[in-house]
Order: C-alpha cells, then structure tokens, then sequence
C-alpha cells in the first residue's frame, strides 16, 4: 500500500477488551483516570479537555458496575470502561493520527490493569476522508 | 450459533464513518448534542451523566475543526466527531444491550446530518465477557 493512501484514511481505532486484570487496579478511580491523562501524553496526543468520569452502579444483571472514564482528544478519543467484580475493562483508544503502534497501547493496558488476556480489535476510520477542505 | 452464546459477549459497537454531510447540519452544536441526548432514548440506554461537547479548533493540517461530542451510557458510550469543511463525521454507538440493528443508528443519522455515503464497522465486544461475578 502506497503512502498516499496511508495518510488518506482518517485515523486508527484500536478496541481492547481485557480480562483477569487486577479487581483492586480496575476498581481504583484515580488509576483510570491518571490512563485518560497519561496515555495521550505518550501517544502524542492532545486533548481537548480534562478527562471525565464516572462510578456506574450494579444493576444486579449483566452489569456489576465499575469507572466509565472518557477523553476527547483533537479530534477523536479514548474511553476505558471497568468492570472489577468481573475482571473485566473495555477501551477505545482512536487516534487520528495514523500509523501508531497499537502494541503499546495493548502493552501499557496490560500492566496498568494486570490483564491476563485481551481481545482486541484494529479499525482504520474514515478511508474516504477528504484530504482537502470542501468548504474554507 | 446458540443463544448461550450470544448472551455471552459484553456489548455491540457500531463505528459509522459518514462522507457528503451537511455543513450546515454538521457544524450546528445543538444539532449534535440532540443527538447525544435523543438517540439513547430511542435505544433504550441509559445514560450516566448528560452529553458533553467541544469544539475542537482548525489546526490547519488534517483536522480543520468541528464539534467533538460524547455520551457515557452504563456502561457503554456514544461519540460523534464532526468536520463539516470536510462534510465528515466520525460516530461511534457502543453498547452493552445485544441484539440491536445497526440500521436503526445507521439512518438516524443519515437523516441527522443528511449524510450521502457512509462506511460501517459492527463489532461483537467482549466475547469471552464472564457471565457471573468473579468477586461479589
């Protein structure tokens, strides 16, 4: 593949969905958000705003509760989801900056929350973005 | 596939990458955060908190600016990154209720931002999700 249609789409999305982490580090507030701060810094990116948060209660079903954390990066974010009594976190982390290494980010999730296992997914956003403004 | 198993996975997340929009329509913040407020309604979510937006500033490179905005859902969220020089916008629909049409989110925002063309990815998340609690 070319470099002109590497740089055409317009960004990458990296889902990851982890299992067996830690229920204390999935469960610590100040943890998940200190990822949403940190992990843009690494990558480069810079966000819009603060990160925001906020506790999710159990719903006695599918959901045992845990931290839902988001911030929104120019122009695209990262999102961390937790579940401690499961063990279970799911993240977004969409960059639209392209050609970044998603092995980082699965390595810096991975020992941030002690997930024993993780699926995950790689998106390219947006192939037909307009590398041109329409309107100015 | 057995409905055990479709039970079993954590959520559904549909990204919808939209081309052709109205600028207009796109570049109107009140529109997208109707949006936010609107469709988990008609999905049935519930949301944590009330939607967030930003505007996120020309950078006159790649990202020429527009409204980036999201909604945390228990426990599951809903962006929308707008662009409207580029007449694009970057959404994703993540949920943790299964079983739910991706044409629904897909023509409401079609009509939403009068999108021409759009390119879809639907990702079953979480597929080896615990059915139970690990630690109560």
């Amino acid at each position: 593949m070319s470099e002109t249609i590497n740089q055409a789409h317009f960004g990458e999305h990296l889902t990851l969905d982890g299992y067996g982490g830690s229920y204390e580090k999935l469960n610590d507030r100040e943890l998940v958000l200190s990822c949403l701060s940190d992990l843009p810094k690494k990558l480069g990116m810079h966000p819009l705003a603060e990160p925001v948060i906020y506790a999710a209660a159990d719903n006695q079903l599918r959901d045992p509760g845990g931290w839902s954390g988001f911030v929104v990066i120019a122009e695209s974010h990262i999102s961390i989801h937790t579940f401690p009594k499961r063990r279970f976190v799911s993240i977004d982390a969409y960059t639209c900056k392209n050609g970044f290494d998603p092995s980082i980010i699965e390595r810096y999730f991975q020992e941030a929350f002690s997930l024993e296992d993780m699926e995950t997914n790689f998106i390219k956003r947006g192939t037909k973005y307009p590398v041109e403004n329409i309107f100015e």
